[in-house]
């Protein structure tokens, strides 16, 4: 029979009720002749329960332990959905993770999923059980000790599934109704998108529109499988929500897909560096140890010698970066007369995979921003995405701008 | 190293801060030179919202499905105890169910521990580790799925692992101090045991003294696991709490130990059953079969080939009770006049190994009832117990007269 994955975020299944409503929904598919396997994160707030207590006893948590508490919020749900199907007369149990098992790495907290056996659910499917429950986010290390992936986890583990088991698609249901060309509590005219292809919605995920963990849609693209993200609290339809899948399942698409923007930006400027081989790598190696994420980097022409550097990092991380190459310059790794913080800006991105075979883009994008008076920071370019820091009090404004010129609130 | 059990109760695990207390405890026995196994009931309420979930769902639930949803909140417990004792510099670590393994039976929410491997554990202890934590109440059936113990199950799994591990005792943390002659809300002389034989507290827990579950008691006392009840709000001390061992450990015993009474207790009367061999089985059977928990049976003297059979049931299953023995006499199976329901008794019993050996207690019970015009409406004698029923509103009445008569208001 065909196999559908269906993934319930915490809002999905925030109570009985839900749960219920989540459930019909898979009904319905394996009414459609679907055998479906069902992914469940907690019921919203559990997880954030649990963490509290752990964080409440120490904040230097033995990772393991942290992972045997926390994973139990998936484990309720996967259980209370399995009875509920049953209610409804669809044949269904669940697993948790270390019942698949789910194998993962030993990194705890933050595991990768490496390998998932299909032997046991798939001899159950044959045996008449139409709907798998799996606890999502949780796997068992080589150890034997429960390991979780990070929050957001469960979208991996159900693109990891779909892949394992060859499923027809991966369905991610949440609390938005798809994939917007930009937030629509910045620009009123934002529009949801029909399709986007996984190198546009890895842009925007890692860029802060958090519909779905970024490693999920890395898993999506190296294996191919088709994700679709849409909202349990919609109308039933097939053509609901936004797919995300291969550039080659998208007929046309616009130069420019999505603006997305991120408000906790900071801009570090290390005035006047030592300029001699090596001096990256001398300024980046402690920020990286320090577990700073630096984001965007440019170095300006040196003269005379001396260069200034400047990166941009969570605002959040800034003071661990400022202790980390301070203590670099004190042990004489690294030599710069000043280091200055300008927390008030924002990053404003343009993606689209037309990028690639449209040139002017960036030139459109910056005209329009100085149209709109706004000063340019930093730019950084990929291939699908042009990025640049502005002011953050224009942020807004630069969003709706960008919208409008690349015309984004009309379908191609 | 000596190996202590410690169990934890939901009261003495009831929020972080009373783990702490907990974990204060078990640090107390690391340092003295133990090694400890701590077994860990859920936090105090959440085995209830739990059932209550599922019990929402339906009332007729998948019994593998129900153990896989209540089980997991032990292991949020056994988790957050371990991150506190590791936060004491104590070396703990935490173990669920199915990663000792607790192998049971198959028969979920009520399965029974088959085995309990050592290995794994004890080479844990043997590296430095000196606390092991145990989700209580949880184990592995055969196929793989997550079991259940019944309510109070982790009794039974910390006498279980006291046998396997053969630990020095078995010291079980709740909210009373220890086992006492009588309920003191009933009784104000009732008085605090220092010791009990098992057999006593078998009689005095099945008779609704809630302190232990009986198959924990019944464990013990195959395996001789010397016991302690004791208070996690009390002082810390060596004597504290009372020890249920093995009849030998117990120098000097009253005749009688304790007094324990039931208030939901039914009287049921057969009136004019044909007397014919094989009555008693046509009609126990089927109250068997309706699952009726048949306390006390008495069969009056016949006549003309007519007997009165009366039984004591909880008033719970009276209408269970009478549904069952209607249906056996509509299917021609038993004959009788009239079922006749009395549930206003209260059944009263006097327990004490000391009966053994002397003689004259019942006469002393019935005398001291009689003094007190109480009228006894059905006896019933074992060993080391003899029970009554009487008319409820004169129990706690015949429970102080018995107290006083037996003298239990003094140590021996």
């Amino acid at each position: 029979m065909p196999l559908l994955v269906m993934k319930f975020g915490g809002t999905s299944v925030a109570n009985i009720d839900r749960i219920r409503r989540a459930a019909k929904r898979v009904g319905v598919e394996v009414a459609k002749g679907y055998d479906v396997i069902v992914i469940v994160s907690a019921m919203a707030g559990r997880t954030n329960e649990l963490v509290g207590w752990v964080e409440e006893i120490s904040p230097f948590y033995d990772a393991r332990e942290y992972d045997a508490v926390v994973a139990s919020g998936e484990n309720v749900t996967a259980g209370l959905m399995a009875l509920i199907l049953q209610e409804m007369d669809v044949p269904a149990r669940s697993w948790q993770g270390w019942q698949v098992p789910v194998r993962t790495t030993s990194t705890h907290s933050a595991a990768r999923i490496e390998e998932i056996p299909t032997d046991n659910i798939t001899a159950k499917f044959t045996e008449g059980m139409r709907v798998a429950v799996i606890a999502g986010f949780q796997g068992l290390s080589p150890e034997g000790r429960i390991t979780t992936l990070g929050r957001g986890g469960s979208d991996t583990t159900a693109v990891a599934f779909a892949a394992a088991f060859g499923a027809e698609r991966c369905d991610i249901y949440t609390d938005v109704d798809g994939v917007y060309t930009t937030d629509p509590r910045v620009c009123d005219k934002a529009r949801k998108l029909d399709r986007i292809a996984f190198e546009e919605m890895l842009e925007l995920a890692s860029l802060g529109a958090k519909v779905l963990q970024t490693r999920s849609v890395e898993l999506a693209m190296r294996y191919n499988v088709t994700l679709r993200v849409l909202s349990s609290f919609g109308e039933l339809s097939d053509t609901a929500g936004t797919l995300v899948c291969s550039e080659e399942e998208i007929m046309e698409s616009n130069v420019v897909n999505g603006i997305a923007f991120s408000r906790d930006e900071a801009k570090m400027t290390l005035i006047s560096v030592a300029d001699r081989p090596g001096i990256a790598a001398a300024i980046f190696g402690p920020l990286s140890e320090a577990g700073v994420n630096v984001d965007m980097i440019i170095q300006n022409i040196s003269e005379e010698g001396r260069t200034d550097m400047t990166f941009s990092c969570p605002t959040t991380q800034v003071t661990r970066a400022q202790k980390a190459l301070e203590e670099a310059k004190s042990r004489g790794e690294i030599n710069f007369r000043e280091l200055v913080a300008d927390t008030a800006v924002a990053k404003i991105s343009a993606v689209g995979i037309g990028m690639r075979s449209q040139s002017g883009v960036a030139a459109k994008m910056f005209r329009t921003l100085s149209d709109e008076g706004i000063n340019i920071k930093v730019i950084a370019t990929s291939e699908i995405k042009i990025s640049v820091l502005i002011d953050r009090k224009y942020m807004e404004l630069a969003v709706q701008a960008l919208h409008d010129a690349f015309g984004l609130d009309q379908a191609t």
